[in-house]
């Protein structure tokens, strides 16, 4: 960081004023310039990229863990294979209206436009292209082209491979760094299975992961069935898990889909079962981006700037020596043994040694978010100790003699701070749902429903009352919780009982 | 890997046939696929793209030693700030008249030639842009865009960035996996500098790394200043970094350059010096790619299959138990074991415990260039060691209480060979160039010049004598090393002492 944000202070939007501080705080604390000529086209500065990249490691010691390979594919996809998606996609959504079994269906009956998100290559130099190619939404398409030359017996199932490459979509929407993007860093798991069952394993085992990962991130989410309205398209069903931002509103930050057999009806993706048979795979998906970068600032960010959860933050401690008239050269290198002896042990600490403040110091490291702020002042060194103070609120003194004990403790306790915050937040903005009656295609709520919440409530109703609902209050059904009540309670559209808990949220 | 690539040894072609032997060894090997629908495309299987990674960690490091911060930039660029590289050239194109420097005369065929390679994306969804983007063959005009946002004054020099991204380039030529490829695996280096001198000590530094990057690899290159016609259209000069091939051809995997102020001033990139005033910047690049990847499978592999350094293998040892009736759960007892242990310090260590035949295995991985591979049999368990064979040839027992010193000094065995052998290659395909004389515009050579030889002279002649040289012999100049004779000697066209000493060769 050759120059101080502070000058950036003046100015700077309160949290309550959520959208602008988000932006603003972005920007502020060095993670993107959004000043590339490109609307929706973000630059990620040094500060940024690091953090997205310890995020990705997080994900990839997870695949690591869960035994995926990774894999690199092509950005561009021919357009032709997109008339296979297509088909199938428009194909599954008729069907899923009609409640058609999808194995019926022919896939050459229809096609329709998906390709209203991508960007198209039709040139190339001076020429024209023949074949028109366009940049990966995702990449079903590009991958399942090559899996049926992968996969011939059981042996080579489960198949289980992953990729973190860039994505594009041409937003037409308002545009918002790492929520709302036109090239977006992603990531996406593709396996195929010998059958459902095995898919069904596949997406418990997503399903921990992402526990595991939002544990790292320091955030609660929300984990739902997606209504049957809101599921991918080509999917038997998707589980969408979403953060409940400042504002109320929820983000999606992570997706899995069991596919069943419907794609690989679509590509022809077959094995030779051990009977001989040959049969059709079944695949799932698991999809995240940058919007957990997007809502970890959102979620523990404050007044001052973020607060990076020290799993990914590319500083976990930065050391401010406060040097005096006398014993400044002591204190500098006390201070720089601390950093020696941190970064022994795989600590991501930095010396700010600058010619400005202290104060002004804390100021820049507050910006960015620096879980951990060691002070090292004439006194503490006379007294052997340390002056540590927690980005999320409070200073201790430790004896140097336990640099390292402390500082990782100091480092949980900040992990505590972040979840019970976070937490708190949370269930502040998830409300139960306020009775109400149905007449005809009126509803009517004992209590209006508030902009800012999250609506929590047991439904067994069907779609047709789900969509009377979203339509009156405006309010999307996130879907059915993957953790319903623990008792039955009242459906409050149907009178029935059920354990079925529903969440509706304005979203992102 | 779930299929023993060993059926694909029927028909594996001998290195001596090279042409055959390289397309045919990066599938067996699976580094990648080329069966992708797009041409110059390949998709990256598992172990390839671990392989690229561990290459990308090497750099990685070597640019976090050197200070230099990692972002990223998007990969579309708008059409419009083409403008700013048209006034470099029209910049350039008065530095012509006026009879400044050569290498500026040749910008504006670049750019021409640049346009011809570049995909363009003027559709999206179903709207034509008004604004035209294409994909980066290359980052400076997206770069320098945003760099005279970043940079205000003397402090906020040197700028040191990097990225690894992919790049793209609409080849017309042959492709060849990593060689030659119309999505390529990139690595670029942007840096800026208070003067001149500061941008010479940059090349310095990028030249240090490129030294240790190519002893990690275990590959001599060749570093030569290329002549002034071949200079990167914008540099002052280049330094370009060639491996020799088997087939005597060199292939460039690495460039940098210095850009002097050219860019800089084409781009409005200035800083305010301690004295107040406005300075343009000055300016280097250093490129990689993917090809580090093909040179490696190209230098080091044989009939056998592929030898990955230790450095970049993403298997470093594989152990294989040799079960026989009796013992068999001990000897996969101890085998998991040596695995664990081996794990535990760090190296990167596959168990091998498929139901097939010991040979099969072997098989398997040295077509995949495992450095090191561990048998443990009966006999061994009974004497309390294993047996290690090199992937470079040679079997040796040790104790099984020195498992971890004695596969460090086996892995550096194997670095040693590869050296040697790679230099010994290097060494045969150096040629001095026989003695010619020329006739106006006719040279006699003494000897016919050979294919598959780099040839090495003293050469102290004019641009216009090179030019004849390169028309009629049909090899390029490759540039003037960087290490020049000890010694004086006589140019070969000139007669005049020199102690420059250049190479000429075919060139992928």
């Amino acid at each position: 960081m050759s120059k101080s944000p502070a000058a950036a202070k003046r100015g700077i939007p309160s949290k309550e004023n959520f959208k602008e501080w988000y932006p603003f705080m972005v920007e502020a604390a060095e993670l993107v310039d959004k000043r590339y000529p490109i609307k929706g086209m973000d630059v990620w500065r040094p500060y940024g990229w690091k953090t997205m990249r310890l995020i990705d490691n997080l994900t990839h010691d997870e695949m690591e863990r869960t035994d995926h390979d990774e894999v690199h594919f092509p950005l561009l996809i021919p357009e032709e294979l997109l008339d296979k998606e297509n088909k199938l996609v428009s194909l599954l959504k008729k069907a899923r209206e009609e409640g058609i079994d999808p194995s019926e269906l022919r896939l050459e009956d229809e096609v329709e436009g998906f390709a209203k998100e991508v960007y198209w290559i039709k040139h190339a130099g001076e020429t024209k292209l023949d074949n028109p190619m366009f940049l990966r939404p995702t990449s079903e398409t590009a991958m399942y082209t090559m899996f049926p030359l992968w996969i011939r017996s059981h042996a080579d199932l489960p198949l289980k491979t992953y990729q973190i490459v860039n994505t594009f979509r041409y937003e037409t929407k308002q545009t918002r760094s790492f929520i709302r993007v036109r090239e977006i860093h992603f990531f996406e798991a593709h396996t195929a299975h010998a059958d459902e069952e095995d898919a069904t394993r596949q997406i418990n085992e997503d399903l921990e992961i992402v526990k595991n990962l939002m544990s790292e991130l320091n955030f609660p989410v929300l984990v739902t069935k997606r209504p049957v309205w809101d599921t991918f398209p080509g999917a038997w069903y998707t589980i969408a898990i979403d953060v409940v931002m400042p504002d109320g509103r929820t983000l999606q930050v992570a997706s899995v889909h069991h596919y069943r057999d419907q794609w690989a009806r679509a590509f022809d993706v077959k094995y030779e079962a051990e009977s001989g048979e040959q049969k059709y795979v079944h695949q799932t998906t698991y999809g995240m981006s940058e919007r957990l970068l997007g809502a970890t600032v959102a979620t523990h960010g404050d007044d001052k700037g973020l607060i990076m959860p020290p799993s990914i933050a590319p500083i976990q401690v930065v050391v401010v020596p406060i040097l005096s008239k006398e014993g400044s050269e002591e204190i500098a290198t006390a201070a720089r043994k601390i950093v020696d002896e941190l970064k022994s042990e795989k600590i991501r600490v930095k010396l700010d040694d600058r010619d400005i403040r202290p104060g002004q110091k804390y100021y820049d490291w507050e910006i960015k978010g620096v879980p951990l702020r060691i002070e090292l002042g004439p006194r503490d060194l006379k007294s052997n100790s340390f002056m540590c103070a927690r980005r999320t609120g409070e200073k201790s003194s430790y004896s140097l003699d336990e640099l390292l004990i402390s500082v990782n403790k100091e480092l949980e306790l900040v992990n505590v701070h972040m979840r019970d915050n976070a937490t708190a937040h949370f269930n502040q903005h998830i409300k139960k749902m306020p009775n109400l009656s149905i007449e005809g295609s009126k509803i009517n709520f004992e209590q209006d429903l508030e902009e800012g919440y999250v609506y929590e409530m047991p439904f067994e109703g069907n779609d047709a009352e789900a969509e009377l609902i979203e339509k009156e209050t405006g309010f999307s059904f996130l879907g059915e919780s993957t953790t319903p009540y623990s008792k039955e309670q009242k459906c409050i559209v149907s009178g029935k009982n059920t354990i079925k808990k529903v969440f509706l949220a304005k979203t992102y």
